[in-house]
């Protein structure tokens, strides 16, 4: 499998990346083709395209031994479910998929062609292995039964974001970071009112702490520029 | 990339196979998973969901050499698109991606669970890479703008199946065969009407030409099964 290029967005780390895409549409990601690929010609009518597939590694999460159930951290983190019946990275082919909204088409004059997605559920750096676009008409199921696949948004948290610290993100992540606590990142379901936790988020680190379905935000530190 | 699974349907070749999945519903296969994965725990809670996404091989199109761009047969055979910004299987990882309904799971006592699925656009015996849930909410998108990719509908034929031909079909073969026909299964757009064209499915071998949106069968021959 050869790597087609790599998304660069605002997640550095895996915490508070969405649990799915499509989830937070004021994520933006901009995809860049590896040397090989940077060629016009091959996203010639991409532009036509509302929507595009990404199959992608799950980077971080390769392991040398595949497990038959997963316990989905949306469902509380202690129902086990048959790994081909979730979307979890741990699987014995470490592929992710996600649908993406295409923003617009961008020539760098030495990245070639930059695709500007929005939505996308993938972190920082992650490699792509393959675009296709969305196709309307085979890909969308309005209809589908999706099970015990719980809906983001019935999980919607409150965020109290103090003034004082709202002040120090720069305006442009304001909104995103909103939507990114107000969707519950912590990385399983916890039920501690006391326990702080950590995200980082473009050049933020944020604190806060989750007390029922009420998030807190504690502090933000804007980091130097890398 | 290990193979997880198989599909096994009535497309003996490519000649004939949907252009994209779930265009002909009545298309069913069977996934048979590897013995390594034929473990039941793997798929628990599938049943809960409709529709299932296959990740899988081109296996019939593997190319050392990748051209940036292809020409779809669905636009007449002589427009070069970008291949990132079709579907083709000429792609520099040679990997699809079909949406398949997900009819029932059978469990078999010497291949355990067997995933029955219908639409399939894969060709009989291709590899499969993963299966994942399709999750309405994050996958489904039914106001995407699809750009050049054209609604198979519109190119249904006028399928003239002499009654007599017809008669050696087995009936369970009857309707899906229809269906094949009238999808237009010419590999590429022709415009000859005298040009004799032959295809299998399931255990027969079809001969047919096309003139106009006309297709008239000529010839059905069964084959012993094998």
């Amino acid at each position: 499998m050869k790597i087609i290029a790599h998304i660069f967005n605002d997640f550095p780390k895996k915490f508070g990346i969405p649990r799915q895409s499509g989830i937070i549409d004021s994520l933006q990601g901009r995809i860049v083709f590896e040397p090989e690929y940077r060629n016009p010609e091959a996203i010639r009518g991409l532009e036509e395209f509302s929507h595009i597939w990404l199959i992608w590694e799950f980077s971080e999460a390769k392991r040398d031994e595949w497990s038959p159930t997963v316990r989905p951290p949306r469902l509380g983190g202690n129902v086990r479910k048959g790994v081909f019946a979730t979307r979890s990275p741990f699987r014995p082919n470490p592929i992710g998929l996600s649908s993406v909204k295409l923003e617009k088409i961008e020539t760098d004059p030495k990245l070639g062609p930059v695709l500007h997605v929005s939505g996308a559920d993938l972190m920082n750096g992650t490699p792509i292995y393959d675009i296709k676009p969305y196709i309307a008409y085979t890909d969308s199921h309005p209809e589908a039964v999706s099970g015990f696949a719980v809906k983001p948004a019935e999980y919607l948290l409150e965020v109290d974001f103090p003034d004082e610290l709202l002040g120090k993100v720069p305006m442009e992540h304001r909104e995103s970071l909103m939507a990114v606590l107000a969707h519950d990142p912590r990385p399983q379901y916890q039920d501690d009112p006391e326990r702080i936790y950590g995200m980082e988020y473009a050049h933020l680190e944020v604190k806060f702490k989750v007390a029922g379905t009420k998030l807190s935000v504690l502090e933000t530190t804007l980091n130097s520029k890398p």
